[in-house]
């Protein structure tokens, strides 16, 4: 292992450490992914953290849809809940894909910072590479905004025809979602610093802005309403 | 697979359920363990679901330390952050442990739930087997409140004398905490609704107040001082 390498974020090691595989992070089993988040290793880091709780949270929702569509008592509500339902899976599997991808976008920055910088052309090239690196790493956290940011958007509906005896798991789903949010928008931001590019970043920054509002309203609105009735219950 | 019973909070099967095995939850893989959170099986809940996301906090932190610790650049830092360190691993197996025994808990409770009604004796046994049954998984949440509550207090240490480069990583360990403590909360409530013991209830209402309070006073001013810092950068 070489000397490590400053990118704003983690330190990162030249690129011999990235010739080792990186393992699909979903599929270690709980215990072994918090192990190798808590750990020296560069991956996987806040961005796929974010992205594993954004995925708890449409779960969470996804278990009181399961709770309502098929139950007798609550069939009205089928119409309703079947289509939260599907959406909520769509979306933790995409979150599931970006908890796993953020460790390879993370691995390309590194190999970016890795490149040859002895000739001006070389530079050039590693200095135009790490920038390309680094917007694709923001994508990875700019897509767990908005899958989280469409998630929330179906919890109300949760709220006014699932299960009621799950109602603390609308809650929690919800604010699980707005944290999961908030995280992946700080390591977009983290990626932004060593970003060059001012109306990428701004058109960035405006889109996460809207996205936001909409998230942190919807969150507050069906985490207070949870609130009420698990205290009235 | 019985009749289901309404223990105040998901729909539980009866005894026959709890027969079989469960699985250790933090063992299965990450994709597992959401899939089966998604799922109509009782368990796992938002319990197991807030000490999940408080480990991933509290790995997050390590992280921090690990990326400080050993690293000759921060020499100074080592011995403000190793004993750090060491306890934010210990509150992460205590946070897994109690994502497992979540669903042990609340195993329990479906069991009582289930036990025979049909003299006034059975009926009195049964009733009072739910109550202990009930405080018994109401533990679960609490622990993981005590559990956050403190792994947040460390990371003040960490945004002192932490590696800068992962600054990032300190606040979003803040955000998961602060999270996890109040989706324990809700948990705990949810319990509450059911559980007849006044005093017992009154008494660890304001234990959980008082540290909700320290809990998101600190994990804000930590959120605030990342923030401030990642846009600095």
């Amino acid at each position: 292992m070489g000397r490590s390498v400053d990118c704003g974020q983690r330190m990162i090691a030249p690129r011999d450490r990235y010739r080792r595989p990186i393992p699909v992070l979903t599929q270690l089993t709980v215990r072994e992914y918090t192990a190798r988040l808590a750990s020296g290793e560069p991956t996987p880091g806040g961005g796929s953290g974010a992205g594993l709780v954004a995925a708890l949270g449409a779960a969470l929702g996804e278990m009181v849809a399961n709770f309502t569509v098929g139950k007798e008592k609550y069939r009205d509500a089928w119409e309703h809940v079947a289509p939260v339902l599907a959406q909520l899976t769509a979306h933790r599997d995409r979150l599931l894909d970006l908890t796993d991808r953020d460790a390879d976008a993370y691995a390309q920055v590194g190999a970016a910072y890795g490149m040859a910088k002895d000739t001006d052309e070389q530079k050039a090239a590693r200095a135009e590479a790490i920038q390309e690196a680094l917007k694709a790493a923001a994508s990875v956290p700019l897509g767990v905004c908005e899958e989280v940011a469409a998630a929330l958007e179906l919890l109300p509906v949760l709220l006014l025809h699932g299960n009621p005896n799950l109602v603390s798991d609308v809650g929690v789903a919800a604010e699980l979602g707005e944290a999961a949010f908030r995280c992946a928008w700080l390591n977009v931001e983290i990626n932004f610093a060593s970003i060059k590019d001012e109306a990428y970043k701004a058109r960035m920054r405006k889109h996460l802005e809207d996205l936001m509002a909409l998230a942190e309203n919807t969150a507050v609105a069906v985490w207070d309403e949870t609130v009420r009735r698990v205290r009235g219950a």
